[in-house]
């Protein structure tokens, strides 16, 4: 995100702004989406707004790809990395942040503004996050050279989309629980078929 | 499903209603969904929509069960079975009926009437195709016994959700051509997991 004409931007207003988008387009989707409402939970200025974002399908694009906090993940072997990838990924589609995903991969199919924007929103901090997870893994003999990021990204993310689709809101212990044993059998699994797949 | 009472139903009509179900839902959603506009698209009659479905949300739960036809797959061997239902789910994700999917996974957040269906809507036919798979697999020494075919699906549908879910409408057929290798290397790294995951 490059800054604003000559005015520092202030980060924390477009996190309350972008997390505000995810949060009434999970709701109200593309057409009850609006720069009013937005800045209305935000506590931001509508000005400030189309100053950062001109259009609405840049606001959601933007809010979209914001907000993984994947960059940290390094614990010095890949079932580590990909165990703490696992479990962002899991309290995200727990998060209100993941029905905006639904909402966007169901409406990109009908409101042309979303369809051209979908190229985008390409959950590129997750496939990066994957990248240099994979990067290491080979570096250290833990995974073969080829290993797709993309691969290793659609399985782990797929597999925990898949898993909490259907599951009712809010989450009870018991189902947190279960959740944790899931993971480990996941990661094993897919760690498991990138390393022998060529068997 | 039950037939209704005393009269043999027409398999037809309910693949109608049900299809027409799919459309409007994924373009409208829950509030924009109503059985006058099902009823027009289907060409069917609304009293025999409610005689059918008592309930909005039988009604849509009944659409997003229906229609994936896995029954049939039975290849002899694990790798076919799992290429087919592959090629078969990546076929419905883009058809329209997987935006259908998203929106009730995004609405069913917010909507109190969706959210209790959500229960009933387990995309059981997908599970219960892969445990035939998995029961057959394991039968014929392919896979380990204790396999399991919840796993084996949220792999295999989730990583083509995941592929799929930011395809630009309507697909390409150099999508479609590199969609068919991703299909392989997904069926490739997916039974390597299973098999070795005890390693």
């Amino acid at each position: 995100m490059a800054p604003g004409a000559g005015r520092p931007r202030d980060e924390r207003v477009d996190q309350r702004a972008l997390a505000a988008t995810r949060e009434v387009f999970a709701e109200r989707g593309w057409f009850g989406t609006s720069y009013d409402e937005v800045a209305k939970r935000a506590g931001v200025g509508k000005s400030s707004l189309y100053l950062r974002w001109g259009t609405k399908a840049e606001l959601v694009v933007a809010a979209l790809n914001e907000g993984k906090h994947l960059e940290g993940i390094d614990t010095g072997n890949v079932r580590g990395d990909l165990m703490e990838l696992a479990r962002v990924l899991l309290a995200r589609q727990w998060s209100g942040d993941a029905a905006a995903s639904y909402r966007f991969a169901a409406e990109s199919r009908h409101v042309p503004e979303l369809r051209d924007a979908a190229a985008a929103v390409k959950y590129s901090e997750t496939v990066q996050a994957a990248r240099r997870i994979v990067r290491r893994a080979v570096t250290r003999g833990e995974l073969p050279p080829g290993t797709s990021p993309t691969m290793l990204n659609d399985l782990i993310s797929g597999a925990i989309m898949r898993h909490t689709m259907v599951t009712a809101h809010p989450v009870t212990t018991t189902v947190r629980n279960r959740s944790q044993v899931y993971l480990v059998e996941l990661v094993d699994t897919v760690l498991a078929g990138l390393v022998h797949r060529f068997d």
